[in-house]
């Protein structure tokens, strides 16, 4: 299957307390994808600015990403900056320069329309809906966002919800969302609103995935090197739709597996800064980090 | 197997953003051999004063467990005073009276000194040595503790632990403990001071298993009403040395089906007030819950 993504693409500057990376390549769309491209044919849309060094596309490319959707606009390319402590779940961000973002006019192109999963990285939600109206017909849907959105385009992004069938977000997002404390009763609210499946990223403590009727509880692999957390819940998209995109199979059984896969992949990327470590795993890697998965929560039934 | 367990039985009061309880049934010990008694055989060494009610050791004694180690000081018993947010993980002490605590020698009945399964649930140091050195040989040892003694008594706590097969904190204390901020690296500095099984309690994010060389992660049910988490861990405590104690197996797997009983027991623990929910529970509904665990938990292999 075909999986679409739109999201950014830019550089970060990220210090944490194993060391500081200055204007390395990010963005939403570029971790996703890259993680996704072990699974699946990706396609991207994004924008970047006249001082995107043709280094950073080429890395994309050698991935077999479709970059035809990688817009290049005048003016210089989005840029985040942010700092992490050791409690290393919570980036703290000191600097976001939209620059080209800012008026960036997502076109899908023509090729792209019939793309079978759709991925709304998080993005102003009017940009998500700009995207979705260019769509013919996706199979599944699904989309992140931020606090920044739910306080501010609060109307928009519930239109967005409604189209849309798995959410990603973060426990106190979920929480702010549905204007609920309690996760349980926060999910059976966001499902009210569209999303069928809720996805809730918990960093260490791994993910929480409400499925209509069932739960299902991942852990985060623990890991003795956490070096860089930046990417973390786009990679685990990434893994999650990629995996999804290739079977697909959209059964409980397999979007358990799929958590997996995003878990692992999340669990390769903060093992550097940047995509240092997920641009060139092979696929063994992946696997073999997968059954680890499953040794590490085993246990007999009675 | 015989279990014994020393620790605090008293009164507790407990604010939370869903109602009050004043000088409900509490304390260590309480919630330990409660949790337990539905597996095992458990002997309680505690103190309270002439204050606490026959009420209160009756339900004690209606649950099986051997209270001849409870014993009765001139003076008030032990209190408790605490407050929880919406963010249930952290209790804020408000309070703490030690009353007839404060002068507790513990004495072992002769009775008690064979128990082949030790709890030192989390008081003094000094008071769980005086414990162990009453005792004939134990097969197993596990121990509790806080920041309050890993910062008041380091050199009291690292003698315990020498002599501790199994200690049971959280995230935070282990940090604080080991002096390490990775978890996974803070569990190999831990093994090093005695214990070789380290188990993390994670509140609503679960637990986490250092046991030789494997990792176990067991998620923690997630709970459409939490009422009062008061008592969890030692719940928790209680449901996997209990169980441990039924089976008189201390293999890997056995260790991982504990915790998971652990977690069960922690789960009824916290949905009301002080010992309501599981003073009064079926061994049926235990088990359900366990199998609700593997449901939670379970994924197709590759």
């Amino acid at each position: 299957m075909s999986l679409l993504v739109v999201g950014s693409v830019g550089f970060d500057t990220v210090e944490t307390p194993f060391g500081t990376a200055e204007e390395v390549l990010g963005g939403s769309a570029t971790y996703f994808s890259t993680a996704a491209s072990y699974f699946t044919e990706v396609r991207l849309i994004a924008v970047v600015g006249e001082d995107f060094p043709e280094d950073h596309v080429n890395l994309l490319s050698s991935r077999n990403i479709d970059i035809r959707g990688l817009a290049r606009a005048k003016g210089k390319t989005f840029r985040w900056k942010g700092r992490y402590g050791y409690e290393l779940n919570e980036a703290h961000t000191l600097e976001t320069q939209l620059n080209v973002f800012e008026s960036f006019d997502p076109i899908v192109p023509e090729d792209y329309r019939d793309s079978k999963i759709v991925f709304l990285a998080n993005i102003d939600p009017e940009l998500q809906i700009k995207v979705l109206r260019q769509m013919k017909n996706p199979e599944l849907i699904a989309c992140d966002t931020m606090n920044y959105w739910i306080e501010g385009k609060y109307d928009a992004l519930k239109m967005v919800l409604k189209e849309v069938n798995i959410l990603l977000i973060n426990d106190g997002e979920a929480r702010e969302l549905a204007r609920e404390p309690n996760l349980v009763k926060a999910a059976q609210k966001i499902s009210s609103f569209g999303p069928k499946t809720l996805i809730i990223k918990r960093g260490e403590y791994g993910a929480l995935m409400f499925n209509g009727n069932s739960m299902f509880l991942a852990p985060a692999y623990p890991l003795e090197t956490v070096f860089d957390p930046t990417g973390a819940g786009d990679s685990f998209a990434g893994g999650f739709l990629g995996y999804l995109s290739n079977t697909n199979n959209f059964s409980e059984s397999s979007m358990r597996q799929a958590i997996i896969f995003g878990s692992v992949m999340a669990s390769y990327n903060v093992e550097d800064f940047s995509l240092n470590r997920i641009r060139g795993l092979e696929y063994r890697e992946i696997e073999e980090r997968f059954t680890e998965f499953k040794r590490l929560t085993f246990f007999e039934d009675l």
